[in-house]
């Protein structure tokens, strides 16, 4: 089958480029001699995240319970749950774990400890957790001059029903950055300030056996991890926009496009009509902020080759418009009603969560399988 | 069960609500004496469009096929496929005419015309086709000055496979009116140009039996809709904090929410961190260019009454950042870690695709019925 004969909009993903993307990140963990810990809530695929497990610890990184009973099934048992927990998910999660997963939680603050102490004790559980640090203000963590960092060490360490295990951040600021070297900065920040809290920690009799941190950019240009037990990453596979204009991929590095038909013309306006409206491409508008504005997505033909300046300007609920930013004619003819167009996304993790399945691709328009992919919690 | 016993996050639909919103647009239709054919794009239930089809003569609005799919398979006859048709979503619809589906598509060119009249042909069928309109120049649609307008319409009337069957318009511009008054200007101008393009196909001996015009703004606030035969809206049965802000409703008539956990405070920054991020609430920001920008969503309590000033001001995949917009001191007592706010969304239509499921309240915090919904294409 050929990707002309699919119903639009579909999902694509090229296979070649997903090895390749994979393929870089781990030459550059095993140069920094660290295991990565993928993140699966941007493919929500089994066969994806395999991928990226191969040569890998095993463990892998999730952001809903769903990814974990997905993953779990799948044969994964290490899943680290990287959202601060909350009390009713905390059933679902001893349920996992009484069937055999090693499910770790994060947390920041004492009312959490407490919670998950008691579940755990109720089920006869350790649960393992990593303390949760903000190393770069962008959303949630303990500081590096809290004593919360302590209080929660010290509370996980004596309560039953939880398991000191470590602690975790997240550089998110590293998608705001405006260059290659405010993202190696970052990554130092990230790296300097989860070694400095297992420090603390293990000085005052506490245990850190894990040390995790990551973000796609950081885990791109971090130079020395010392100190640092595993990264975490998960857009790298697909790439998207937003890294291209982060300066952490190319454009043709991006594995994720939406194969969508032309359905109209608005010649005096200079507009192609699409049926890949914010449904499709989802509403995320990543590119905004940064140096090139993408739109809604980056025009390829079907080859998936990018064509210059055209981007998807505007968008509604299951309409595209696709307008030349340079403000050429369009060659009406190139774009024949009925055609078909692929569009790359700003955000893969958006984009993807959009659609039930993958259409996968090798290179060439043909498609070689068809991966299903899980979305809601 | 009551809302407090969820895993979030979760989207929670107040039936009373919608009731009371489709109430309204019926007394709205009769006194136009007119019929409404709800749109299925923003519920994508069934239990909703059977509220909605109440009293009406039964024909719905859908924006995919999968729409079509489902609502038919739960005994809907009479469908429009409100989106410009391309040549590979053709034999689908073929399928469901065969199996007694009365579709009837929208195009704006003589390219679909062919292609849509050789599939009829090809499976012995005269498929009807509204020529689609562009009232306001928001996206597709032919305009009265063009000559496309009899092109199409006499090779509908003459090509064997297609029907002639009417004309159609959406005002997509009424969701950028900035008061009621141009809401009423734009309702005219719809309508003026549905009723006239009719006039002149008929005028010039061809049929226009269907003359459809709507979006939710213009259904309420159309004075007179003389000549058309229908209006289609599917935003109204929820409503939103878009259609707030515009003046099409109060906040207190938005019957959908996402219901979300606290977990963590950054008390320094005054933010409350939840688990409802952009794949609970969607990337839409729809009243970013509206007087008030709501954020990501507008904070509730867990009863659904709209909190002063707190709102999502920042999203991440499964996070959310509530902050008052004020810049008061958050009652953190209020908000304590565990516990759970309702956030009403920006756009119903986009926010409710995150999810495959409602959780059906009556105007309190128990849970009546869980009510499925359709995704995807």
């Amino acid at each position: 089958m050929d990707l002309l004969t699919l119903e639009t909009p579909s999902l694509v993903l090229d296979i070649s480029k997903i090895k390749r993307n994979i393929t870089h990140i781990h030459k550059r963990m095993e140069k920094l001699g660290i295991n990565l810990r993928p993140h699966g809530k941007t493919a929500k695929n089994i066969d994806v995240i395999k991928i990226a497990l191969d040569g890998q610890a095993g463990g892998i990184t999730v952001s809903t319970l769903k990814e974990a009973e997905y993953y779990f099934s799948h044969g994964i048992i290490d899943i680290v749950y990287a959202v601060g927990i909350a009390p009713v998910k905390l059933d679902r999660i001893a349920g996992l774990i009484k069937k055999g997963a090693n499910i770790t939680l994060i947390l920041d603050s004492i009312e959490q400890v407490k919670f998950v102490a008691a579940k755990g004790q109720q089920y006869d559980l350790n649960i393992p957790v990593l303390i949760e640090l903000d190393c770069d203000g962008h959303r949630s963590g303990v500081t590096l001059d809290d004593s919360l960092l302590l209080d929660i060490g010290h509370m996980l360490n004596r309560e039953k029903g939880v398991m000191m295990s470590g602690v975790l951040t997240h550089a998110g600021e590293s998608y705001q950055c405006k260059s290659v070297e405010e993202i190696r900065v970052l990554a130092k920040i990230e790296r300097d300030m989860a070694v400095k809290c297992s420090e603390i920690l293990r000085q005052n009799g506490l245990p850190c056996p894990i040390v995790s941190v990551g973000s796609t950019p950081t885990a791109n240009f971090a130079e020395d991890l010392t100190g640092v037990t595993e990264v975490r990453a998960g857009v790298f596979m697909f790439y998207d926009l937003v890294m291209a204009g982060l300066g952490v991929c190319d454009k043709s590095d991006i594995a994720i496009s939406v194969l969508t038909s032309i359905i109209g013309h608005q010649k005096r306006k200079g507009w192609v009509i699409t049926d890949a409206g914010w449904m499709a491409l989802s509403r995320d508008r990543g590119t905004a902020s940064q140096k090139v504005d993408q739109g809604s997505g980056l025009v390829c033909n079907v080859e998936g080759d990018p064509l210059n300046d055209l981007i998807v300007s505007s968008t509604n609920q299951e309409h595209g418009i696709i307008s030349d930013r340079s403000k050429k004619e369009i060659a009406w003819e190139s774009f024949g009603i009925g055609s078909m167009v692929r569009i790359l996304p700003n955000h893969a993790c958006a984009t993807g969560a959009m659609y039930d399945r993958y259409y996968i691709t090798d290179g060439s328009t043909e498609i070689i399988d068809v991966w299903h992919r899980i979305n809601g919690w």
